[in-house]
């Protein structure tokens, strides 16, 4: 099945009231939000991403979701398949170097062993706690759309790691994301919809507009390029709006918001349906993959 | 590395206070306990068993730890691997099946991609409400060890589902174990100590007996054995009390509490340290297997 018609299977199960019908990233339970994120080998990682890079991106992935609710990181829980050698120490020493930054503790956990040769397969479930929680669906039309820090770096990162050529920054942003934490509990509270940009932007920006029942245009020369990006990929935005990684976070704000020191506004929301790109003021047509999307 | 050195390793990472030091089966969240499993493919289940019983299975193994705590269930997270096929849809009837016996909702999850004949790695996080939560190192010196249910019947299922060939019942003990979630709310308010049964009685009593700082004596001969088991696999325990997945309780309860409509009293906890066994009341030598345990 795909991924969208095993959530539309799921729905049909008896469902939490904090699920929010599994239309969002992250529940609601109690006091908190939680999220959960699997990582796979040779899916979401590479078999020779060093062990430590690997368990910072699964935590950091999932504090992503958590940096899209406005909330502070409570504590997560890790399953994690034991191995021989010294991945499981690297692993270890880039967990504690992820939980020590963002200030999140471990809760628990479970570990196994996978069969000889099997790739690994590890989950990270994050609790956050003082969500502001925007929803994804909430924009309004006249909403700016506005995403923070650069996009496109951990796409050209990704290229860079399996070239094993090119920019260290580049490396790093694919490597070890920053979930955008302190600028969630900034954005949150300003915003009508919020989400991390994980898949791609052009793909989580349409997302977010068909969530909330409306159209999308994004202006591709407004969208935040870094040097490195610039210097190694070019002035093409097209690879960063739709590569995946970025974890970023993606916000609709009403027009008389403009915090402009945490983020940047590319693009509006208008009454309708669709996607619609311009560059320099001119439409551009839709490129055929929009960003990255699990399928069997 | 082993399981016991790496969370030896996880206790020198930043802990949450709920985490009780990683000891418990459980960990604390605000008014939540929450635990997670994870199941693989070759190690936990058969790549033949039915995708129906392995979703009953991950939810009931989350679910045992939440009886063995005396909580409600308040709903899961799901993380799981999409694939081709039938495999999917049997599943989400399995999972359907187990979510209304046990009355818990889906709160959310995640879905992923694995590659080409990769083993399925599945992950069930559940959290229990109003838990009594007694630790598994409350035990006292002249505690009764009790045991719900019957032991060795998901045992001798395993066999069954091996073979191809044996009694229904002990498949069914295998497939789709019912966590003794009604027995761990009566329990759980009379024990100085409980856990589940998953690993293997013997080897379930003893860690239950190393974290309370006692010796235990199980007579074996007090071990409940099923009729079906019985039929099956003789009147021998042995097979019984080393094998694994039983998903009963196991609770040290004090001398004038003897709930015998829920639980059998097949020990004692005395000063000292070390499991020891006896038949109709000799010392018999322990195995040299006690039970399942997880390793690279």
């Amino acid at each position: 099945m795909t991924e969208a018609e095993f959530i539309a299977a799921l729905r049909r199960l008896p469902l939490h009231k904090g699920a929010l019908g599994l239309g969002d990233d992250a529940a609601r339970l109690g006091a908190f939000v939680v999220t959960t994120d699997t990582l796979v080998e040779g899916v979401h990682f590479l078999p020779d991403d060093p062990a430590g890079d690997v368990a910072w991106k699964l935590v950091a992935v999932s504090l992503s979701d958590l940096a899209g609710k406005g909330a502070v990181p409570e504590g997560v829980l890790l399953n994690y398949p034991l191995s021989k050698g010294g991945w499981d120490r690297a692993f270890l020493a880039g967990l504690n170097a992820c939980l020590s930054v963002f200030n999140c503790p471990l809760i628990g956990g479970d570990t196994v062993s996978l069969p000889q040769g099997a790739p690994r397969v590890l989950t990270v479930t994050a609790f956050g706690r003082d969500a502001v929680a925007p929803a994804r669906a909430g924009a309004q039309a006249g909403d700016g759309l506005w995403v923070t820090g650069t996009i496109g770096d951990a796409g050209a990162g990704l290229s860079v790691a399996r070239s094993g050529n090119g920019p260290e920054a580049l490396l790093a942003a694919y490597r070890r994301p920053r979930p955008r934490l302190a600028e969630g509990r900034v954005l949150a509270p300003l915003a009508h919809a919020m989400m991390d940009v994980s898949d791609g932007l052009l793909i989580d920006a349409w997302r977010m507009a068909v969530a909330s029942g409306l159209a999308v245009t994004i202006a591709l020369d407004a969208v935040p390029l870094s040097t490195a990006y610039r210097n190694f990929v070019g002035d093409d935005p097209l690879p960063a709006v739709t590569a995946g990684d970025d974890y970023q976070l993606l916000c609709a704000l009403p027009p008389d918001q403009r915090p402009t020191g945490h983020a940047t506004c590319i693009g509006t929301f208008a009454p309708g349906t669709g996607l619609s790109l311009t560059l320099h003021g001119a439409p551009v047509p839709l490129p055929q993959r929009l960003g990255f999307e699990h399928r069997a």
